[in-house]
């Protein structure tokens, strides 16, 4: 059986999970495309999926019976309307971060999910299927003990100008925001921001870099450097301290060179190469849960935490390093 | 466009490639399946392709003409008439390694396909699609310089007593002879085999660890540790040394662990886990090819490349360290 | 010329520096020897310094004409009188950490030595003498760019009852706080301490591990992991980050194994078998100068300000997370 | 006590023992120097030693009766008979390699030692004092189980046009054959060479790189590349392959460094500083053993052996890669 999917926003990220399904995955065929901008979806139409048909809007789209399953990878604005829609129509959807602009946005799909009665929503948040991230958890479940510490770095060579300090939070930091709750199986309670000096190459408009350091409900203390203007490369670390010893993230794999009285290896530069194979992954196990009718994998609830949590990021960025609390509500049920 | 692919040889590999095609790839499906043990084929028609027809014979399956390209995955002795009937019906075939059980066999092949005019054969060997080799490649094409130096090592934790001497060129190494040629685009001139002292876990009718050193055409000298007992795990290295410096192949993905005083990470024991996403590529790859009607990756031409120095490797074997020679005739055009 | 020194400690440190003294460095000898309990000090008589003469107290010890040096090595409340007496005798004297126990003793040494006028005393900060924390200094005034962040941990396998949470910064972080300050080439400006759970392994009068942030008056942010229940091991770990790039502590030479499934190297439990060769460098370089009748390396200054820097960071341990200021007098112009 | 000792031969190698032995350890004083040019004498004492008396000849500093012990550092012509007086002085002597240039002449004094009846004389192959080779031989002694293989390399950057390919063995490999020796202990039957094509930065009187492989009395099989003009640095490995598993050489104490999408550590380019430690601590031990008034460490018998066994190389540069036998004599009870 073939998954019939339809694809919400054809710009990059949309382009390139098109491409996915058609030419990389088993056992989906996309069968839809809509974009504000309807170039867009007749250019990703001719590239990678000339019998699907395009829609002149998102709701059309997921309201036609031909499409079984919604990806929703359109500008962040319009992603709440989308997947209350595809909610409504009963049909599962695959929405890129975020999953709405504010925290109340996202605790709407999570009230209207938990009416429907089954989970249909799942976000994008690929670390979670990157083989480091798993190998680290096995790691962390099996050998080091129950964890303490989180030492991460989130590192990235440059930022254009209008890049600012509250998107060190939501642009870039939201994607250790979310895995390491599900690393540690724990939930936030606390953030607090604590700034060096601005680096050279930082902007009147960011303060670059920052340590994060939030504290969950298990009593883990995880901080975190956000570096985006770290100048030599994309570069991601996390070594979790538990009880019994250390366990630290993979590299990416290099080859290790003597050159020039160096030995060296490559750092990647650019993030879309740092977990590319994770959107493989990701992406083939919504093909799954949605072709079984459900979903599976990041929630909308784990979608809803990480607005709760950024927002207090951000807020604590402006506390002078003072703790800012975070709390949710009780979990549903249905994401227990 | 999907291809329609028949399978002969439903053992593990065969099984676990009908999987691949099913369930994780895209732009092909399993039609048809046969086994010399009919049982095998209905095993995995029921796991993997419910609408797949079972053949009574390879010949049937090959003949059949519902079926675009043929996977020859059966027991190595039937792999030439397999793939010369595919050749024969003009279908493009992957063929597991042994191309055939003999030099010779292979010849035939070569010649039946450089007669059909078009390349329709793909061989088995998947190191060639290793993330790790192909890194290997690029850092010896853009930064070593020209390679004068191999050094390699295959290791692996335990055999029956059913392997033999031989074996270890045949089953075992033949994976280095072909990688190799590839990675320094060369050809081999000659085979030498040195023995240290058996190994304590050796079995009589084995030497093991052995030495096989190859020179190239271009000059490059490698030297193979082959090693099927050496206990601690499935170990694969290869250092090339050129003109400017030196690369080595990546190791596996680990995690870094610091536990009970050491500082440790993981080593395979399962040879099946080392290159296991390579088979994902190269299937992808005779996808992409078979749809286009021919073959491309690691040709008859190489596999029969492959026989011809695993035959003087045996040969090197009995000469207490004497070099045998490797020619083998003009290379056909069909294989510039 | 060689330089007569006299030891006051006889214990397990006075004693072992007094081999380092008489077996293994060139330039000095041991000629006097002094310890609260007189066995300690014919202990290391007899073992290793059979000329040297035994004084009844480090008072007459200093005062003797034959002793041109002294080493101050014994129990740490002793050390601020001892140093004291040596710079009123005008003698170069090494001293143990602590240079006195609290930060007004290490004052008085401070004025004391500024009243004499030239350096007489030099504190047994190791590290700064640690081939790998000298390669990291270099790499940071090189390659780096100038610091921004550290990230660092002090970690150790396990203390007994007695060690309290104060003592994880007067005995295990203050190796951290003077050898940042010399790293960096700075003065801290504040103390942060931040707190997860507490490990299982922790007792009752212990917090452990702790986070401890320090920040510098150029603006570089400082987090120290200290933990004193680690289990695994003795590890220091020490990153650097800078404008350019990325500098970390070499770890301690290792051979690399592979053994039954695990690649492996050794971590270290004994802190004392960490920086080993680190206290013949030191003590050379105490000889060199004070044969030149004066002393260089970790001044009183310096350890005058880890003793302020120490209190802060244990009146920080108390404060909930709020930062706790640290100032120095101005420095005086002998430690420019 | 101290021991009084003298050197002869005042260039490089002579000029920075002496510093050693006056400056660095303890135990030793220089109180003779002698040089054909006996202006490298008197810059010697002028630098290091002004109490030193200069003596015309080797043999009238050895007769000294105040020199109790000998160095000799000249050229390695001399060395020969100012061993062999040191020996009819009863002297304890350290030499630089070459013991003799010819095996002959380190037989001779094998057998001037042995008719003296005790040892006197140490030979400078520093590498059994390095502390990498010290920990892989405790690695291979508890940890790998017995060795069957060793591969090796010993790389360094350029050579100039004067040095030939016996030289790759005489100055260069020598230092393999001794250590090897001692960390498997164990003797040589057999050697070969084998060459790859030579590389471009190689000279006309020079192949090189070439590759040694030598078979030892318990039947392991060593490999070692020699590659005296490998352009990117000077680089020493070793990897041995035992029942149980693998070790390897520690790679030298290095920074790793994340700069300009490079992660990169420096190698070292001067031979002179890769065991620069060593030398400390084999001339300690001479110190040691020479009080005593007899020698330990590397033996005129393993002078003896490694020329030997150079020899057998040499010869076998030339026979196509044939094997050349190794034999020594019994070894004598004072070398057991
Ligand atoms: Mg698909
Ligand atoms: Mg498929
Ligand atoms: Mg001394
Ligand atoms: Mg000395």
């Amino acid at each position: 059986m073939t998954l019939n999917i339809g694809v919400i926003g054809c710009g990059m990220i949309g382009r390139d999970h098109t491409r996915r399904l058609q030419q990389v995955l088993a056992g989906a065929q996309v069968v839809a495309l809509s974009d504000v901008n309807q170039a867009n979806a007749e250019g990703v139409q001719k590239d990678f999926a000339p019998n699907a048909r395009i829609y002149a809007t998102g709701e059309e789209l997921i309201a036609a019976p031909e499409v079984h399953a919604v990806l929703v990878t359109s500008w962040g604005a319009t992603h709440e309307p989308y997947v209350l829609a595809a909610i409504a129509a009963g049909k599962p959807v695959f929405c890129e971060k975020p999953l709405a602009t504010t925290a109340e946005g996202a605790r709407r799909i999570v009230e209207a999910e938990v009416q429907f009665g089954k989970r249909l929503v799942q976000v994008g948040f690929m670390r979670r299927y990157d083989a480091g991230y798993l190998a680290l958890k096995e790691a962390v479940d099996k050998h080091t003990g129950a964890p303490i510490l989180v030492h991460a770095a989130h590192r990235n060579p440059a930022v254009p100008e209008a890049y600012t300090t509250p998107m060190a939070i939501h642009d870039t930091m939201i994607h250790e925001i979310d895995v390491f709750r599900w690393l540690l199986n724990d939930d936030y309670v606390s953030a607090r921001v604590l700034y060096p000096r601005n680096a050279a190459r930082s902007h009147t408009k960011l303060r670059d870099p920052q340590v994060v350091v939030l504290e969950t409900a298990k009593g883990v203390l995880i901080d975190v450097e956000i570096f985006v203007n770290c100048h030599y490369g994309y570069d991601i670390q996390c070594e979790v301290v538990g009880e019994d010893g250390v366990a630290s993230l993979p590299e990416p794999m290099t080859v290790d060179m003597r050159l020039g009285a160096k030995r060296q290896s490559t750092i990647l530069t650019d993030w879309k190469d740092r977990f590319v194979a994770s959107y493989d992954v990701e992406l083939n196990d919504f093909i799954g849960a949605a072709t079984a009718g459900g979903a599976t994998g990041p929630s909308s609830w784990d979608g809803y935490a990480a607005a709760v949590t950024a927002d207090a990021c951000v807020a604590a960025q402006s506390t002078s390093g003072e703790a800012v609390a975070i709390a949710l509500p009780v979990r549903p049920a249905l994401y227990a």
